[in-house]
């Protein structure tokens, strides 16, 4: 920890040279991705937190590391001794982060940030802070850049091409799609700076970002002219030849502030202020008319097409063989395996699989207590062995050319104890809640949100996560704008469940320093029966994974619930059993028996 | 029909005298109340059309109404013959009221309506169309009260006084919230026009309108000063005394037009567009600076203090006593009534209760088929004897000094067919599944609705209204802000639940042509408990009336509903029993029998 505090001793320098009094190190890439490469990791370097949300501030006297519920317990730990203060984000009494920063500022006061990191929404909302306090901005200068002597590089990974036969959609029909939603909000420029909406225009992807197959890179569109702003090392020629013939022009990734600086004015630019990062703004000529709407690709690449669907469906076969083995190894003789182990028997059976891309995040295997945290990534340090008791909780996904996957399994490694069982059924029934639901077209996740809810809340528990979140196609694992929250943010105008929507259904119970409980599933939005009332819309769950029946108590569950549950296990048996070896196919259909 | 179609000739006349092309009659009076005086019918005088809830749009081709999903069936009905074609709101390719207004537009047309009975928020939308297309608004004149030989007068019914008893908080406590909350706000004065939040506030009744007992007036607030604004004739001498006391001023109804065209320029001034009517805010200076907020006496009044739910729950009593001797009448002998001759009887025995004050809205007393008019309400030429099939639904409120009810029952006058047992114990899991809700605080009548709708979107049916709504204290029975909804309306920022609220909880089956199933409570929010998680809060059902078990298939519930009826049952026998003849009450202990 004395690292952490030789390194804030070392930005105050830089602060103090630069005259700056409060300085602000978020979480992003230039692009405002969720995960960034190690190149990026400033705030991370800045506080020890290895957290993949959270955003740090520091004054000549304090530093405050703001972050949300999922790590309370992890930045509780990593910041021990750092003498940097956590925010517990929406918990009672704890200052937004706004707040704090301007209760800092005053007259003469001087507020910095390195503005290609911080998105352009929330640099609007510093700046009229600053305005209103007589305060100033300074956002030209990383000043974390000057204190990090061995700053990692960022990789040269080659970009590729996802076939058709993959993305179900040629580049031309999705360039098409976009300019006629821009023609219909009249505007003359595009500007895409997030990753993934990238990827997905161009069928490409890449290897920049750990466990997100994306290249860095910036895209401008209009009506004649794509550009596409990358780092020349990573396009192959064949690549070239792929974009030319597209009509898509490559230039240096940098190169896209400098063009932006030449737009004639009055132009009417379309971009996603939450998506695009101060600098780009800034770059614009002042009298430019910005149309703030989220890219037209969001919802696009959102809903998957019938090509992507039945690819999704069988790389969730695959992980569900994966994971099911996986299972097999923890209940028929776990004696031998830790948190880390047990990991990479699960990453070898996923490798196993044709056309596995390896993890789609930093995977979750975490025993007992560790269970009850929430984004919890086991270390040398922390890895423990896998007893026979309590639960073992195991978050994972891959990436296949056929899709990404997401799921969540707690394993009763028994004995477990009566209060246990009630927990586990309690998540249970409101994973099945949410996933059998059908509902009128015009719902969203979150006016769903409640249904998974309300079975933990009526024993008086909560999970202080979202239930669910959308999943790109070997994209970001998580992706918008489909998610179910029980609370619409600010400034958010929820959409509608569509068809083809993936979204993932992930309750769970916490009990912290004794254990976690967390059952996920993907669902994907399909059509029900059109009526009197309306389009009823339903699920179709797409992992195919046993529940754990050692952890369910049967006279807990309503007969809907149990109907679900082994219709369900139904599935799963058909699905993967024959492709089990004979003893764990077995296995399986005992894990799979009807359960009254 | 006749009739209605010599009116829009009529009116068709003035509009060619005044240059009016497009001409729109709402439901309104000068408050935007729900409910209106007579003499402010005139969307019903010039359509026939009787529901509560309801815009006409009169061009010189052509003539519309727009109603909601309650009213179809009735406006069907009602509009037959008379030419107006029916807008039914929501329907998928029905266009918008606004939609359709602005495609009568063009260069050189005329829009008109009452700026007196038209909300500010909305005639600000049509200024907006009206400058965009080049057309011109004409709001000074009421047309229809130029074709209205023998429109009805206002009563003179005299207001009086709710002692604190009753409503548990004095004026000045009141006055004094309200100041503080304008002070926070930092505005000049408080415009406040809509009359139940005048009548809380003065902690006065009236009866200008039937059904809610209130005053036609406005009222100003200033820190120094309040004003209110009432035709003379139903202030008694002991009132002025009562507001003298507590430096109320009264003026003239229709002086405020005037005193607000004399504020200083540049004043702050609180008002609510969707609460005020066009006039108001055209006679405000135009430099006036208006925080467009709601009423802080929504919310306030919304959240009942501890002496208005102890009365509340005594007019519930009151009420549920009278429900259930009414539903023994039907259920032991009703071979000789008929919908009015029913509802007469509801009446009756609600009169008979100490501290009535009358209906507190139209009773829908609908037998068979009438049952599926979401708002209908019987009348000589509907009338129809009560047979023994089928089903009886009863929607019915009164006003006590104790507080407002409404309620729905569901009566089986069997035989019933199974289907209609299935909807019925449908209706009824949905009902209680709403009601027996636990919940964390955050949550809003829009992020609960959807536990109400899930049993019914299971079988392929929804109904098309509002899940439940605010109720008044001796006021309109329909209340903002609290509602259970399953969409947010545009613009409007949802309240989360609170203690104190009270919100009906109301889902319903309605099969045209055949019957309707409505099952109604009203639910008081009070605190649960405060754990790890946060506070959480349940409902207190104040409706102690049973359920028909003549209707209800125990083996479609499950254990917990099942509980949770049985519970409730448990309740109400207790609350009511006590208060019946023997024969009624030996009758009530069967009804209320444990179901397995």
């Amino acid at each position: 920890m004395s690292e952490v505090k030789d390194r804030l001793a070392a930005l105050r320098e830089e602060m103090r040279k630069y005259h700056v009094d409060i300085y602000i190190v978020p979480s992003s890439d230039c692009h405002e991705s969720e995960y960034v490469s190690v190149h990026f990791r400033a705030r991370e370097y800045i506080t020890g937190f290895t957290g993949s949300a959270g955003t740090a501030v520091v004054t000549m006297e304090e530093a405050g590391l703001w972050t949300d519920g999922r790590y309370f317990l992890q930045a509780e730990a990593q910041l021990k001794g750092s003498g940097i203060r956590l925010y517990r984000m929406g918990e009672p009494g704890v200052p937004p982060l706004e707040e704090y920063v301007e209760s800092q500022l005053g007259q003469g006061k001087c507020l910095g940030f390195d503005g290609r990191v911080m998105a352009a929404s929330k640099a609007l909302e510093f700046d009229r802070m600053v305005r209103k306090h007589g305060a100033s901005l300074m956002e030209r200068e990383d000043l974390i850049d000057r204190i990090w002597p061995d700053r990692p590089a960022i990789p040269d990974t080659q970009v590729f091409l996802l076939e058709e036969c993959y993305s179900g959609e040629s580049v031309d029909g999705k360039l098409e799609r976009v300019r006629r939603a821009m023609e219909e909000q009249q505007v003359d420029i595009h500007v895409l700076a997030s990753l993934c909406d990238i990827a997905w225009l161009l069928n490409l992807r890449g290897g920049d970002i750990p466990c997100v197959p994306v290249t860095l890179s910036f895209l401008t569109l209009t009506q004649e002219d794509c550009v596409w702003y990358v780092r020349p090392s990573v396009v192959t020629e064949e690549i070239r030849t792929y974009l030319a013939k597209r009509r898509v022009r490559i230039k240096e990734y940098d190169e896209i502030y400098r063009d932006l600086e030449g737009l004639s004015v009055d132009t009417r630019v379309l971009l996603d202020r939450r998506n695009v990062n101060d600098r780009l703004l800034r770059s614009l000529p002042e009298s430019a008319d910005i149309i703030d709407r989220p890219n037209p690709t969001e919802l696009m690449k959102a809903v998957k097409n019938e090509t992507e669907i039945r690819n999704i469906r069988e790389a969730h076969r695959k992980e569900s063989i994966a994971f099911t083995r996986f299972l097999y190894r923890l209940k028929t003789g776990a004696a031998d395996l830790t948190e880390l182990s047990a990991a990479e028997y699960l990453d070898a059976r996923r490798a196993e699989q044709e056309h596995c891309l390896g993890q789609s995040f930093a995977p979750i295997c975490a025993y007992g207590p560790h269970g009850a945290v929430v984004h919890y990534s086991a270390t040398e340090e922390t890895n423990v062995p896998i007893l026979r008791e309590s639960f073992l909780l195991v978050d994972a996904g891959g990436h296949y050319l056929e899709g990404t996957t997401d799921t969540t399994r707690t394993i009763a490694m028994e004995p477990l104890k009566m209060e246990q069982k009630r927990m586990y059924t309690a998540v249970l029934r409101a994973n099945l809640r949410l996933a059998y639901a059908k509902f009128l077209k015009g719902a969203t996740g979150y006016s769903l949100d409640v249904l998974c809810r309300e079975p933990l809340w009526q024993l008086g528990v909560d999970f202080k996560h979202g239930t669910g979140h959308g999943v790109g196609y070997l994209l970001n694992v998580h992706e918008g704008p489909n998610a179910f929250r029980p609370r619409i943010p600010e400034e958010e105008t929820p959409v509608e469940l569509q068809p083809g929507m993936v979204t993932t259904d992930e309750p769970g119970v916490y009990i912290a320093g004794e254990y976690g409980i967390r059952l996920e599933n993907e669902l994907l939005c399909v059509e029900g029966p059109l009526g009197a009332y309306g389009q009823f819309l339903e699920f179709e769950i797409l992992t195919l994974i046993p529940f754990d029946r050692d952890a369910i108590l049967p006279e807990e569950m309503n007969q809907e619930e149990l109907q679900w549950l082994n219709a369900y296990h139904r599935r799963v048996y058909e699905a993967v059993g024959p492709y089990l070896p004979e003893e764990e196919r077995e296995w399986l259909r005992e894990c799979t028996e009807i359960i009254r």
